[in-house]
């Protein structure tokens, strides 16, 4: 079979996420550019390959795959060090699953739905929703408390032993708001596991082309 | 090891995906209710097993989970029929995987968000959210759009040939918006897949204890 195709964009969370994660699995891959400014999502050539019009998405073979967890849950098997990131082990794995799940209405919410909500929307619509910077501002509070817990214990996000995909995805979430100036002061255990996970060798070289095109992280 | 606990309330949408899910594995487990509209998840004694405070968790040996997509996976391994509904094969469980999270920001904001925030949120907090309700209803139209079409081609909500965990999980959400009389006109193929999903044994079992607490469901 043909090597995975992802489409991508490096300005959105899910997507470096996604190719932190081939970076890191050592996988050859071809990345097709989809530029959301340009609003190149909304093409009806991008539908026909991604029904949800959203990115990440990655085609391999006849399977066609949207949102960037169950893209990393697949991409695992197609390499050998993918059982260290997504572990087989049944408990190591349900806890893996059970963050990626958590993720969405927490992490997702609270980093970049509130992003969006703050810096986009306004862009796009003219305006954002006070309603909805709350929503997500109690999201990112309430997940930020349980996270720091987790962390204080010496585990990873997933209550892990070692860095999971759970890890590089809450990442790429988490360190977009250092390019807000978010302040980091009150959990000072996820700016400890930002800099451990930020230098991870796929992960780093992803974000450097994300920083380059931003801001400077400021942690 | 001992049998699963289970700690559930028959209103959680997500708490009747788990249990239906308990009864067609035909699993041995303890279900220990865990009334919402009692403010039960939110003692301290709730708190040591669900750190997140919400409805389902999962005890089992030293495992805690939370998250019912979490959970439904791990149950899966406890019973031979599991893999009949959680796909060992990669790509077939990569189009499950690719539902279940597909589903948080479509089919649970759009079915079991927007009745919070309509009938939930002025009891607890004296109003519901316009921007929310507007949110939601996006999201649910967008949805059942998507998934209209991926039943019309004969496939279930995962795009898969047979009914899978994704098909609980989406039935639990959607079920409870006929307790509303919402009007499914528009969605011949869902009206025809809930009815089928609704006649499964263990999710009928589940759901007529569902139907005598609240109303009779109107399709």
């Amino acid at each position: 079979m043909s090597d995975p195709i992802i489409y991508a964009d490096i300005i959105s969370q899910p997507a470096r996420a996604v190719l932190s994660y081939c970076e890191i699995l050592g996988l050859k891959y071809t990345l097709r550019e989809i530029r959301l400014f340009r609003g190149e999502h909304l093409t009806e050539d991008y539908k026909k390959i991604s029904a949800t019009q959203t990115i990440p998405s990655m085609v391999h073979g006849n399977l066609t795959l949207y949102e960037s967890h169950a893209i990393m849950s697949y991409l695992s098997d197609l390499s050998p060090i993918g059982k260290n990131w997504y572990p087989e082990d049944r408990v190591q794995r349900a806890l893996v699953d059970c963050y990626l799940h958590w993720h969405h209405f927490h992490i997702r919410l609270g980093c970049g739905i509130y992003l969006f909500n703050q810096f986009v929307a306004p862009v796009l619509y003219g305006k954002s929703s006070d309603e909805i910077t709350k929503m997500t501002s109690d999201a990112r509070e309430d997940a930020f408390i349980m996270i720091e817990g987790i962390l204080g214990q010496g585990l990873y996000v997933a209550r892990t032993q070692n860095p999971t995909i759970a890890d590089i995805s809450c990442y790429a979430e988490v360190v977009s708001l250092s390019q807000i100036n978010f302040d980091f002061t009150k959990y000072p255990n996820i700016k400890t596991w930002m800099n451990k996970i930020g230098e991870i060798d796929g992960v780093k070289k992803i974000h450097q082309r994300f920083f380059k095109l931003t801001f400077k992280p400021k942690l």
